[in-house]
């Protein structure tokens, strides 16, 4: 289903020493699917995260900042996660808090740890109270299957519209040490993450201090999971943790040397390709759009235009039907609020083919051509703002009518 | 077609006394299509205009402004206006500009007045090269089809993707003198005006001063035609127009008179109701919805949370599918950019159902009371953000199907 993005097969998916996966089916919105699970950190893990800037952030999502934030955390370490689908306990006020501190205290009394040593994540239908006993009901089986071994359960076991499970591993080497990596993602609708997407998690063996995998989380963010958009809902949960298990020869203390650097490379890969897999998965996607805006004045303003002509229906139809109503691209530059943008600077390609030239369409151009590139599954919106020398990505997916029967339905 | 707004009947609609309309069938697209329309005014008319603020905006709008603001006006005040469809002359560059220019002068040769003296309007596709000559050819027989009776006709050869002609007339009586009033508009996709959607026109018949028909139009174009949204698309064509013939007894001169005020109320009545009708005659729209933004801390805030709820497609589809699936509108709200927002005083109400309370879930709401809003095809979302004294509508309709096949198919 998912555009160019098979399923990963579970034996490609490398286990990482310090950090073992346990799922359940706990009931909590349909019977006989995992809808619960645990990750279990070894005593040496850090973990960093980022979150939903949606000012309607969900319980979970406030009680894992609290916990993050606490200054007990150097000496209590973040010791597992909780992810429950079905319900994303969101907008259910203190009844909701409530509900996301029991779910840690039960689990911390499982595990012999104290509750702020737990991190809770939701996904699923806002406004509707969690059922949380039903969760805290499947928390033994959970524990039960704890194994390093099961990152395709794990990322079977957080999806929701999603077609296929999301996973992805790698290595690298530093200083003659192999630091092994695995994440997984979910989401395939209300994706525009502004800080993180629904859900990805991504752990190494490397021993990471806290403040580099701060910094890291961010970082890695920034060029990840913030650069897609499938429908410009950001939603009320949105959460990526990064978990370094200390469990490798490798130690990272500073951000400031070849290791970080190269460690950084080699996880932003990863979850870059995390990302790119929940857009090729979009709800109803048929195509993998990259929006690459260059000759910008800052990095924000070419954002703004990635972001107008992501989101834009018209063009997201027009990918669908793979017609080079190619106007409509410049009508979405052309209100993404770049107020002294001088049109007759600018250029659009589509892939190779040069479409508009200073502001109107290249003489040149033909058709055909247009219509060649828009039949292609991977397409690449070039646009040339002629204004400076930043650039930004954004990687988005078409608008079929499978959103609209997708979203329509998701409740029943 | 249009949700509760049916076909407005040719006998409803007052002719105008200063204003003639002529269409013709000019073949710009599709033969047999009335395409080309010519509005002639007395040499007593006030005419003013709001245009689109994208920032490629077509040529024919840079042309309107042009001649709008030429200090020449005075003197040589606007004689006509002519629309085609089939063709937006955007992104067309200096041949776009030349091919507007070029209309203008033609018919300013047919009504032996100076190009200055006429407006000229496209709307269409963008980045095709408008067929000037077969607009031109057009002009004779618009010209001899000239007729204050011609309204119906107008609305009609306006239509792009319209499923239906929109055109309303009312009447007001100030000082005594009955004023007259008729408007037309188009647009059923790439709407989300801002400072005017996408071809309106409006004509009265009283004299109005140049400085309060600038006034009027501003004020009324924000608080009717800069409050809808289809798809959040705003076009490069937007204008609104306002005519005042200037053939009534009635004179209207400055802004601070009862007359004006009277005048104001009427005028902006009858622009919400043409704008209405472009948001009941959406693409694919099946619901009429108004949001409604209350208690904020300023009318930008309200109407910012306003239009991310009408943008979400998650909330759009879950009007299609009559789905409360209302902790959506909760999330749009969350991430509307109200960056202090409060969540925990917000409350959301569905026509007179009280939803959320103090941003959680209001613990006597219940789904069927939920579900039967929802059924209806006319449907009021109000919040209330507990912040300040500010309000804005905007007013929108669901994303279905229909949507999807209409712009995937636009250009075949």
């Amino acid at each position: 289903m998912a555009v160019n993005s098979p399923v990963p097969l579970a034996a490609d998916l490398k286990p990482v020493k310090g950090i073992a996966l346990g799922f359940a089916q706990a009931g909590i919105k349909k019977p006989n699917r995992k809808d619960v699970l645990v990750m279990k950190l070894a005593p040496s893990a850090t973990v960093a995260g980022v979150f939903t800037t949606n000012r309607f952030c969900a319980a979970p999502v406030q009680v894992c900042k609290a916990h993050l934030e606490s200054p007990r955390m150097a000496a209590e370490p973040i010791r597992a996660l909780v992810v429950n689908t079905g319900n994303a306990n969101a907008g259910t006020g203190d009844s909701g808090l409530a509900a996301a501190n029991a779910t840690c205290a039960a689990l911390a009394e499982y595990l012999s740890c104290e509750p702020s040593q737990i991190l809770p994540f939701s996904t699923g239908v806002i406004l509707e109270p969690l059922p949380v006993d039903k969760l805290i009901a499947g928390l033994p089986a959970a524990i039960a299957s704890l194994d390093e071994n099961n990152w395709f359960a794990a990322a079977e076991a957080i999806m929701t519209t999603d077609t296929q499970p999301k996973a992805a591993s790698s290595t690298v080497v530093i200083n003659g040490v192999t630091v092994t990596m695995t994440g997984i993602s979910k989401g395939a609708g209300m994706i525009k993450p502004n800080m993180a997407t629904m859900l990805g998690y991504l752990a190494l063996d490397a021993k990471v201090s806290q403040a580099a995998l701060d910094h890291l989380v961010k970082q890695t963010a920034d060029v990840s999971f913030n650069c897609i958009t499938i429908d410009g809902d950001t939603s009320t949960n949105d959460s990526f943790v990064l978990m370094a298990t200390g469990t490798s020869s490798l130690e990272i203390n500073e951000i400031d040397t070849p290791e970080y650097l190269e460690l950084a490379v080699a996880v932003k890969a990863l979850a870059q390709k995390l990302a790119h897999m929940i857009i090729r998965d979009g709800e109803g996607a048929t195509k993998f759009i990259s929006i690459v805006v260059e000759q910008g004045n800052s990095v924000e303003e070419c954002r703004k235009v990635a972001y107008s002509i992501a989101h834009s229906p018209l063009v997201k139809t027009a990918f669908f039907a793979s017609d080079p109503n190619l106007g409509r691209i410049l009508c979405a530059v052309g209100y993404a609020g770049v107020d002294d943008l001088d049109v007759s600077k600018l250029n659009l390609y589509l892939d190779e083919v040069l479409v508009a030239r200073h502001g109107g369409r290249n003489s040149d151009y033909r058709e055909e051509d247009g219509q060649r590139v828009m039949q292609k599954s991977e397409i690449t919106v070039r646009v040339e703002l002629g204004r400076g020398d930043a650039c930004a990505t954004v990687w988005t997916c078409d608008l079929s009518h499978e959103y609209v029967s997708i979203n329509a339905d998701y409740r029943s």
